[in-house]
């Protein structure tokens, strides 16, 4: 394939932060740099495609390195993020817009959305028969990319979920009680399943894990907190805010006073404690208005809290980075989505491949079947699964 | 004063649960092993004063101390809590058991509710004329015990706050919108205030903070948010969850459907994530149902997460158990409580004191006028009290 350099180069983040994207666009900014005098200027598109639109550019060239650095250590997304789903014409202005200041090489950094933008971008430069290379980087907590082992972003927010879940364990054994914790996900229950680290012995919550790939059914939830409640004197239960009833239909956007919709017509989920409340009343008005019921939503804190970060998580989001800049140097594709691919499980090794941006984009990986334990609960293989990704937690000791 | 040694020793552990209240524990009990042949048995009461009704103790001279130490340093309370509110005849009843036992120390780890109960416990004695050494060690994230500079529990929570609205804040630079964080704190804004050190550049969030020392006005309130977000294209606003209005109404004990007591006579306030949903939902009512507008409640995380704790407030926590175990021994007085005392600013330096129960007893310390800036914000000075306590946080980075 013929060299479209030299040329410069656009990085952009779109989605929902995470706690390490920023790793991703410094190790992109990294196999640019390392490319010599086939990469002309490096921009940082402000707030993804947008910022394409609106000629709002930062020039990573003149970021020291050291700053950059820091800025990869730094949760949420540097450049600005964007929920905006381009459709043909966006696309072509996007591609105009790049052409303009000679971009050869496009960086799209998110989830599955920003995969799908991605491959719009190429598609419509090759419509125009402009030569561009454009690659995206995987980024999602909720980890539900098809053809990646794990998502960059995932192994951190599994990680704070772990820590906040163990901790409210311990908090409902000094207090006993019924807690309804809510995490997010919206199709894909690897991260409420990432839950089942907090569960180190016999006794220990979560005692009750509900993911989005099980239909919920409210009598039967309430069934479970009972047994699990006469049995422990306790019950911690942790909750999608994805779960759905039979019919698909989300059990939070029932409840929601305006449904609110995104670009890519995603109901508002997130953002509100609405779903566990829900779930604590009628808990409260079946089991007893007596009973200490309580519910958090873990929120956006699971995304960009300050200081949970998964040492591997930090490494494979740089890595992938980089090698999306290699591969858009090396020309061996027009273009492609980094997908991370585990060669072992112990000791722990992960690969990165190149994919087909179609084999990716806009579409939902589910946690596997084999995670999934009955109605209500993660499967032990899950944890060998997980473990490796979130790194040692720190030691929690009780009384026996 | 005559010693009543050779005397067991009972401490137990009461109200909401801290990341260091275990390590007070440990304090104490090291305490009481250094005090020699003078301490008989050290019990830990099971769930606090309800315990030693029900004759539920732990032999904590039975503990490895390697084990106390991971114990000490695991989140929330090891021996259980509770929230029984003793009257005279409980009271006397934990008098009685604890005279059936040989106990001649008695420690209770907890806030203000705790420390009243200590008192009663040691009016009891003295009435039943039996030779009893009660003392009360403070431990509260809300930070609301008189006569103390600041209290365990707090600094590691402060920590926790700071970390996630530094980090709500990059997320929300990222996807710009309107966020309302819901902190934990009843009565005093200590906490809700801790916010401040999120922002460490000009238009870094929270842009506003409502703390319950300031009546709030809900007109008022999105007055301050509509301008915000004029001006910065975005808003991070920060709102305790005991905002009251003039009447000292709680805003939040307004919406609840079932207005939940303790035995204290606290309504619930958190486990709920209502007041953010209300306070959302009013300011897309107000200022238009087209804007993203996002409410999180940090609930219970806030106290017991796992992994964020101040490594000053893990050695105060600590010290305090033990300082009262040697004031107990020491015989100096009959009761008292354990109170920080800054000695110095910078470099920090904190002393242990100790003063009468009565002082302390059910009274609530608010947030002093002087870090209070006006209604919707707090005062630079009071980053020069809570940066000690909360020791270096981890370094953000942003394009400018």
């Amino acid at each position: 394939m013929p060299r479209p350099s030299p040329g410069s180069a656009v990085i952009g983040q779109s989605g929902g932060p995470t706690a390490v994207i920023n790793q991703s666009l410094a190790g992109c900014v990294e196999g640019l740099l390392a490319g010599g005098d086939e990469v002309g200027a490096i921009l940082g598109a402000r707030h993804g495609v947008s910022g394409i639109i609106d000629d709002r550019f930062i020039d990573l060239r003149a970021v020291p390195s050291a700053t950059l650095d820091r800025i990869a250590n730094t949760p949420s997304s540097g450049l600005g993020s964007s929920r905006d789903k381009p459709d043909a014409a966006y696309c072509a202005k996007i591609v105009d817009a790049l052409a303009r200041k000679g971009v050869r090489y496009f960086f799209y950094i998110g989830g599955n959305d920003s995969s799908d933008t991605c491959r719009l971008v190429s598609e419509s430069a090759g419509k125009q028969g402009y030569e561009l290379r454009a690659f995206h980087v995987p980024k999602t907590i909720d980890n539900d990319l098809m053809r990646n082992d794990h998502c960059p972003g995932f192994p951190s927010a599994a990680r704070f979920v772990a820590c906040a879940v163990t901790g409210d364990d311990l908090d409902n054994r000094a207090l006993p009680g019924i807690k309804v914790d809510v995490i997010m996900g919206r199709h894909a229950g690897f991260l409420t399943a990432a839950s089942l680290l907090a569960r180190r012995r016999p006794g220990d919550g979560p005692h009750l894990i509900y993911v989005p790939e099980v239909p919920f059914e409210i009598d039967r939830f309430i069934a479970d907190v009972d047994r699990v409640y006469k049995q422990e004197g306790r019950c911690v239960a942790v909750v999608s805010e994805g779960i759905h009833d039979a019919a698909g239909t989300a059990i939070a956007s029932k409840l929601a006073q305006e449904v609110e919709k995104d670009a890519h017509g995603n109901v508002q989920l997130s953002g509100s404690g609405a779903l566990g409340d829900h779930l604590a009343q009628r808990i409260r008005d079946r089991l007893g208005q007596k009973l200490r019921v309580r519910a958090d939503t873990f929120g956006y804190l699971q995304r960009s809290f300050l200081g949970c970060v998964s040492e591997v998580d930090r490494a494979e989001a740089r890595a992938a980075g980089r090698r999306a800049a290699e591969e858009a140097l090396a020309g061996r594709h027009r273009s492609g989505s980094i997908a991370l691919e585990r060669v072992r499980g112990a000791p722990y090794e992960c690969g990165f491949g190149i994919v087909p941006l179609a084999a990716v984009a806009a579409q939902t990986r589910k946690l596997p079947v084999e995670f999934v334990a009955g109605h209500c609960d993660i499967a032990p293989s899950f944890r060998d699964y997980l473990e490796p990704l979130v790194g040692r937690l720190p030691e929690i000791e009780t009384f026996r």
